[in-house]
């Protein structure tokens, strides 16, 4: 068992190295630019854990790690093509930086680049991983589009909201935990655990940032407070807000989401706290946090194992108390 | 052995079920909708065809069939997006139909969808036919790459146009009937020769295409005649004539291709005439064609079995006496 900062400095050195040939030049350099950008690196030190929960890491896991950070990195570049996003981890976004065919290339070769990698593994869970890898990857696509989508929508019920995000966010994490778990040897039992596990993590994750957009610390929030009610982001909040609000404050959010007033922030926060959402959010968070350490519970592991997951938890997820 | 146009109809029945679910529907009707565009189903038939000439077709190659013409309708698809094109065999782009986002996004999903259907490949080749459909997809983007390149640059050599069109279009061929071939049983050395012949017949393919494009009947040439002289494209025909032109005419030739008068092509057409570049694509075309035929010939297979492939490149071929 080791400790999940330490695997994410492993990982971090085994990633640093060139993915990609010098030329052609215009399709390769943004590769390297854009993932010399870095990241918290989660998804792939996932798939180590998910290995480490049974086993001590066999080689492949790194192939494997490497091959769901390229594909993260790919739905980034993409992902900043379609919300036109110019900035990302204080840097340009590759279609700013180079054009937006550029990035679009540059994004497809990255995800062929990434089943280079899949290709490295043993072929005895070779089809198994590479059947959850694609089954992952077509559901990442399917949230981006609900996303999209819902951008469009005056009304997205909770329901809709959980699924999308459960398709945008949270597979992936699942996903890169039961393909390390494949790997290093998990019971089909252990593996429904750890998925869902991730799955609920993902979904606890979303409600935090969604949280931390509207009352967070603007010293310690990485993004500006508020932008999400700025752009009338449809999140956890807004969505119950909604739900919950009496007649008078559901056609004041409409009117504020409308006309965009200079205090609009503060005016829907205000709404907000009126009608606890921030106290929802904080429970509704918990209770997902609470499914996900029930599945880390059942696998049939050692509790001592299971340490490096759970410390990753508490670090993704601040628990309020 | 079975005719080639058997083949084609063979697939297309094969090919003519839904490949992705209903929803999310602005995702994957876009999928629908280009392909119901139909094509000529030849990479896929090439498949048929690599397998078909060493062994009777294995259900397999069905499903490779599948994910090549599936991975070559998700390169239209970003290809129509980068050159902006709004029609595609006499229909909307899908980024013109529904927009750039869903394109890009309807394009990254199908060609997830193309790595499910390899992965339903048999385990024993899965790996080995997984390397070359990575490396080959990898081949096509730095051939666009390469392309979108060459628009920039005053002048291409004839050399870095072969490697550029041999990336984007003739990998495909070639890799379409190898991985065929492996299904097919074939040894590595009728694998390399196979391999040859493709990209061979492909770059003869092009040299006609470029050639059809300045000296095509306008009532059987699908395109309009003169379109990439319009455009200034980079042909084998215009990098020649640069190549064999006196001063005078290459003088002529770049202030044609700067001023673009009423009449560009016909003087670019009466310049590409008197220096013989028609006679010259028609020979280089041919010398093509002799080494794809000569790969063809150096198979171990009984003459007969090859009679189907023959046909295919006189059919993709026409051959001037």
């Amino acid at each position: 068992m080791q400790h999940f900062k330490a695997l994410i400095q492993q990982f971090a050195q085994h990633f640093d190295t060139p993915h990609f040939p010098e030329h052609p030049l215009h399709l390769y350099q943004p590769c390297d630019y854009f993932l010399s950008l870095g990241g918290k690196r989660i998804r792939p030190v996932l798939c180590l854990l998910g290995n480490d929960l049974f086993a001590p890491l066999h080689p492949d896991v790194y192939e494997l790690a490497t091959a769901v950070e390229l594909f993260h990195n790919f739905t980034l570049i993409h992902d900043d093509i379609m919300d036109d996003a110019s900035l990302r981890r204080g840097m340009e976004t590759v279609h700013t930086k180079y054009g937006t065919n550029v990035a679009l290339l540059s994004g497809d070769v990255m995800l062929i680049r990434a089943y280079e990698y899949i290709n490295r593994l043993q072929p005895h869970y070779l089809q198994r991983i590479l059947t959850i890898f694609n089954t992952t990857a077509k559901q990442v696509c399917e949230g981006q589009q609900l996303d999209m989508d819902f951008e469009k929508y005056t009304n997205v019920s909770f329901d809709e909201y959980v699924h999308m995000i459960g398709l945008k966010t949270s597979v992936l994490l699942a996903g890169s935990l039961e393909m390390g778990g494949i790997i290093g040897g998990a019971s089909d039992s252990d593996l429904a655990h750890l998925y869902q596990f991730g799955l609920n993590l993902g979904i606890a994750f979303q409600i935090q940032d969604d949280y931390l957009d509207a009352f967070g610390n603007p010293e310690t929030f990485g993004k500006e407070v508020g932008g999400d009610i700025k752009q009338n982001k449809k999140t956890f909040l807004l969505i119950h807000a909604l739900d919950v609000a009496n007649a008078e404050q559901r056609q004041q959010l409409y009117q504020l989401m409308e006309q965009n007033p200079p205090d609009k922030v503060a005016q829907i926060l205000s709404i907000f706290t009126a009608c606890n959402v921030d106290a929802w959010a904080n429970s509704l968070k918990e209770n997902y946090l609470q499914k996900a350490y029930a599945h880390l519970e059942a696998i049939q592991v050692a509790p001592e194992r299971k340490i490096a997951l759970q410390e990753l938890a508490a670090y993704l997820i601040v628990r309020v108390q």
